[in-house]
């Protein structure tokens, strides 16, 4: 048996996703050989994140103030609306340095198996955002079948608003062989062939 | 990029063992959907483990008091030694209720290539501790090349104490099969045959 103190850490760091009980052990013993300075970083790390961060208020993006630094950024383009899964994904694109408008973070997707419904989702706030400044939204959520059925979904939901609605292109991913290719991403990327 | 205090949670978890930087969001993100106490939960274990635990002043083992559960307990055996690589090897053999000795934890092995050397490990106070009351000291050590090195080298220190000291048997694991053992194993196993 662990002491009390050390057998209640194991089971809070437990909670983190796919930690199991051998894990959660190296974690703890790993954080008690490490300084204490290092380990009260880390607790205040989490005391700031929980009591310092929040959504922002336009988009949903996480932020450490009422707007976040893409919706506080005077020089992106508010009338390009790209519509994402979660706020990791934002980073994703951000990355490619090819997106100068705005984001719109949905936090999940639709599912009917594990009953998220539309209106569990930050949905409402894009139907408010989206106006007659709004040129374009670009649905930028993962290809999987739940995925699909939420850009379905989002498109029927603005269709009414006459904006331009597109959807990430799929195909077949660089880099990548033919062959390995299942058979829907060779489907897609058929489809959505262009000329050179 | 995300918000300073979202990266500073994240690079606080990339500390943890074998998390690289995926994992470390994975887990941050999953922290922020978790409800503010059970976050503050985990930072007060985080507090608590290195405000409120240390070593057993005679075994090394992990405790909230100055001694240990097991070395406070006074029917344990403390003529009988085991000498454990980690605290966590003490779990395991505790979870067998075969043994009613008492343990003593070195924090390690000695390691050439790791520059762990027999000072660095929890040695000198197993020295003092071995007297005449002193029965056994059981080598309880994993049995990997470094293991094996720190226990014949112990069992040197040990020789002119007049002291019984023996190691755990080394075999075929039970419900293994013969042919997927190693030729180490099997090698100790034959050596260390017995009559039925």
């Amino acid at each position: 048996m662990y002491p009390p103190i050390l057998q209640t850490l194991i089971d809070e760091l437990r909670k983190l996703p796919g930690v199991g009980a051998k894990t959660a052990e190296r974690y703890a013993f790993s954080l008690l050989k490490q300084s204490k300075a290092e380990v009260l970083a880390l607790a205040q790390a989490l005391v700031d994140s929980k009591e310092r961060l929040h959504e922002c208020e336009i988009c949903g993006n996480i932020s450490q103030h009422q707007l976040c630094e893409i919706c506080n950024n005077p020089k992106r383009d508010t009338s390009l609306i790209c519509v994402v899964q979660e706020e990791k994904d934002i980073i994703a694109i951000e990355k490619t340095q090819h997106f100068e408008g705005v984001y719109h973070v949905l936090h999940g997707v639709i599912s009917t198996s594990k009953g998220i419904l539309p209106d569990d989702l930050n949905i409402s706030s894009l139907m408010k955002r989206v106006n007659e400044q709004t040129k374009e939204v670009i649905l930028a959520i993962n290809p999987t079948v739940e995925g699909e059925m939420t850009s379905l979904y989002l498109a029927k939901r603005l269709e009414p608003m006459h904006v331009s609605v597109t959807r990430l292109a799929s195909g077949l991913p660089m880099g990548s062989h033919m062959d390995y290719a299942d058979e829907l991403t060779l489907i897609r990327a058929l489809e959505g062939r262009k000329k050179i």
